[in-house]
């Protein structure tokens, strides 16, 4: 992808890598994304994206709110996805001159446009909208120290707040390796059902809900108030083996809603 | 206490048994309360206490605000205190006319009147606006499993909010037995201050930041932001001692807010 | 219908029978409903509907908020409908390992699946999250009792809130029985516009607006600011007849709000 | 009062007159006011006040807020005092250059000084922070046209909020003339307690929670969460009288909140 | 346009003039506008508008909120658009007979009736819910005095808030004549892009950042982030002219934001 | 001031040099002051100061809230005060083992006691709680650029808000230099009265609402609504002058708000 660019006008982009390694060049610098990386483009950035060899990954866009760090009640000031490490593009710049393209996504459509000059020319920058790369081996996971299963939720890393109190159009969640260590108490996810879409990827290991055909890569999609959970030989292995203090293996889930409200 | 009863109208009541057996008598009916229990009695509801032998314990008064479970963000709908852990009294009958002396609280001073029956004469009662026991066993402790230590406000049992969005004018929080199986993490807690004045007391077992001279039925104060944290000693054993996934016997602590706006 | 059930992921639906009786399963137990009931079902709550014999009646589905109690601002903690009264069915249970058959509206489509097992097997629930029925003769109708009309806000039942303060998406209001007494006032409703689009359905009675022409099972749609009233006659007729005190009969109005927003 | 004003630096006023006839000067213009009329003077605002022979009332000051017409919920946009009927001076000027005293209350002390000129010296104004006159004659009174009594709130003339969510620091309220037409309902108040310390006077008329010893100019105090209703005496006549429709005469009540927290 | 009218169940509707003289009946009155003004029909408000000759302007209806002067911030309670400079016409009757046309406009479709007599036949009302006129020469215009240049959003005159706090449906902004006195500053708009669209007519004079080709009546639209700014040659100009002090000529500039949320 | 240290438990400090240098230490690093300079030091964070020589200033305690940039409504996301202005104080380290005495003042009393070591001993830190210095020169100040004087809100450049919407506890606004071009307008500050107690200071210049007697470093209050403004003499000069455009020199005017709500 050479002298080309593409942003969005509908909203904010999130890029989940899952093979290969993304070569991320934006107005504010440049970002490097592989596996356990998470890149978010706000609406209306441009950018251009490099692969290097064989690539996959998870792609979303919404177009309510922006990506933020959740107000996280009791668990307080730290802890989840910590601010700090966020990692910020520095500006970097080319001195160009040739036709480059423009493409625009707008209410859905695309559009595009030529400039006589490099649009990623930026020497220096201030401000704070911007892109950012998270690296998900730093989620510091919550989880219950005693009991019980908390909500999916305790896992969110990023979430798009819409003027509902309490809706999210997107929550971007991680079920990240983990010490799973509560007394009296059914290992893998129970059954369930959200008012919440929910479409998983897997970007690494095993998931313990579904030891068995959902490879890295794989996805899978439950539609608002869809049952769903392990599957019944899951089921009777969890119940009977011996329970000791493990780690689990990491695996990427992110839940859609309001999905219809597209622009 | 006979044919006697108390009420406040400054705020609501908590009480901590930390030793001996009390039976509280109230209008909605007769609670039992002993270590590990916390009991509520909400603003202007009329009690009385009986004791059984020695007894002990914690009391606090609240002029801003109900106790509530606090809204628990990312952990969701479950977890930490449940609602359906939260006991009720069913009501109890006296039919009696001799004479019954009432002591009210009232702007911080006492008044007294007496009635010519037993005011205890509750047949029956609907709404929700009682007094209520919750025994902390049931406590269902969220923490790290993963590396670090979430702010003490994870263990937040009850809240008094007050209208200072994330301002509360009491939090009581307990530390009660858990599995600390977090990596790469010193395992007491750390050295810190607090904009809340913070009062704690042992309920029972041992205190890993102060392992000496804090016995059950003692109580310690820092005021706002006063410096406090483990002692050298407890530093140097617990930065050396062997990293073995262990349980921690149980504290309640109780931190305190805004104590100046008194009635 | 045997051996099939149907959910909504779009909404939460609200039936009003009108003629004949339902008997509506539901994955939480069976409700009756009859003349005068109201039956609300949750976004994603399987249900299954047996009438016996002849039956018509009202139904409505809604994309945004819940069926919800509104905040009575001035009328205080009880008045219009009182939570007392609303009736939660008790778990019911269907051993039964048939072929069932499930629908699901979603987006508006209908998708269907098959399962091996009756999905009303459900031996017992714990949770807030509900089908109920209220009926109607228990509306605690408030009015007024000097002299003009309030708004017939006055007369909601159930409302279902967007984050649009003070807008609904819907309003499910009722015109029951009741004494009408103030002073110096013309006493059928006044001639008025909505912003709110207003669908009326008679369930049993007279509507004073509209003596004739306006039978049980027929129901009218006034768009948003279209103005409507009584007739002439009616006009005439209250004008001059004798001002006593008298009851009226029951009619069930509801109206809707920003049905352009549909999934 | 001559050559003299007073304002108070510490809150709202309200003056309700019992007895005579009040004849208010403010910087705004000239207020007549007698029984079943209220008054407000906003903080800050200069007046002084003649009165006409013997007069008797009610004064209150509020330290939080302003009074204000409460958001009336599903009573709607009209009902209970309507903004229409709030009355407002038109400025009036004194073109005087003697000395003139003006008093200030000032948290909670007094101070004065004097210039040299009539402070009532307005030719015209323009703004929307006055004083104001409302004639309880034009109460539009809501009530139960069904069964039971709503809470007393539903007879609240003005309020002045707070940042408490639904906590005022005090509702004026009155219970004026009205049809009270309710069936299988006990007439008079019940017997009842609250949060609010209520603050009640006699403007004219007889109350039927209290039909002797309350004559108009009397005033009655209940602290917060004390018990009171009507006694055994009222109990049993309106327990045994014939349930005929009646008009009751007036009486205005108003509740005072958070009187602890004074300037 | 006789004997006929129009309403828009879908928004208000801004009209703009900018050529020709406009006289707009509607049922509070009659509103003469022409270029300066800006007049606004709330939803649902029948009107009728006659032209005297050669007329042209701009149009827009908006589907979320309504249009309000916006909460000033540190601007405080003057300033920008003053509450008082809004005009409100007076009731004005035909009493007509004749068959009178009705053209609804509802969910982007039209529809139209017949009624026997003139709706313009209001002889007198009440309330807060009417059409306006506004004259843009009475903006009270606020920027820098000291250096830089205010966000265009300081010259907002009035907005439609959205349930998304700080997300406006339309913002209405006019760049009218003013003094420029800030020092070290580039004075022509810097080039920039936003999250509106941003939607610009000439009603008046030479826009600054466009010296030639955009004439009154013109119009531009720059989407949502679409970078927009100075020409080349503005810029040259700008950054070597003489420094003075001086007066530029109006400008109305509108954008739009959310047009893809219609009804 | 040498091994010595001192805190605020009440609440954020702000001080205001006016004549002569301070060198303030504090946990997070020194920061220098001087005239037109502020500094605040937060709740609870240790500080000490040294002066050289001759040094004057005014300092405040604030009991609810914390000093932030206010909300600028439509000023947008820059003017004012700009948060890159901010500076912030790099950590800075003494490894000294002397006595050291801290003071500590809680509730309005004052405490102390000796630690082994300088508790200015900080290596590095983290976070965003930290003392602050800004330069008044930085301030972009806004204003009227076509008639009329905006309030002096505009000039506000911190606001500790209370919970009570548009309520501060104090707000600190500066009246710096300035180009005041507006057309038809008295320019001195117009004769007023604030619900704010105002206490004002000069750090330098003249102020032009009272010409003589308010030399740098006097200071003046006005308790909440006593009326204040221009002299006669002041009024009948600027009524009389010939309008040039010209700059006004700086001072600095910070007003208090419940200072009746001490610790």
């Amino acid at each position: 992808m050479e002298n080309e660019a593409f942003f969005s006008s509908d909203g904010d982009i999130m890029i989940v890598p899952q093979l290969g390694k993304l070569s991320i060049m934006t107005e504010f610098g440049q970002l490097e994304a592989e596996a356990w990386h998470i890149v978010v483009i706000p609406r209306g950035i441009k950018f251009a994206v490099s692969v290097d060899g064989e690539s996959r990954g998870y792609y979303t866009e919404v177009f309510d709110g922006h990506f933020k760090i959740p107000d996280l009640g009791p668990i307080g000031t730290n802890g989840s996805a910590n601010a700090r490490d966020f990692e910020i593009p520095k500006a970097k710049y080319f001195d160009q001159t040739d036709d480059f393209r423009i493409v625009q996504k707008y209410l859905g459509k695309f559009f595009e446009y030529t400039i006589p000059h490099n649009i990623f020319d930026v020497v220096a920058w201030h401000g704070n909208y911007y892109p950012f790369r998270y690296d998900c081996h730093h989620f510091n996971t919550i989880g219950s120290i005693s009991y019980d299963h908390p909500d999916p939720s305790v896992f969110t890393v990023l979430t798009c707040q819409t003027p509902d109190a309490g809706l999210a159009a997107i929550d971007f969640a991680i079920f990240p390796p983990r010490w799973l260590s509560m007394e009296d108490t059914f290992r893998p996810p129970y059954y369930h059902r959200n008012t919440m879409n929910e479409f998983m990827g897997n970007v690494a290991g095993t998931y313990d809900a579904k030891e068995k055909g959902f490879a890295p890569g794989a996805s899978s999609l439950h539609s608002c108030m869809s049952a769903h959970g392990p599957e019944a030989e899951v089921l009777e292995k969890a119940s009977t083996c011996d329970l000791k203090v493990n780690i689990f293996v990491m695996k990427i889930i992110f839940s859609l809603k309001k999905l219809e409200k597209g622009a």
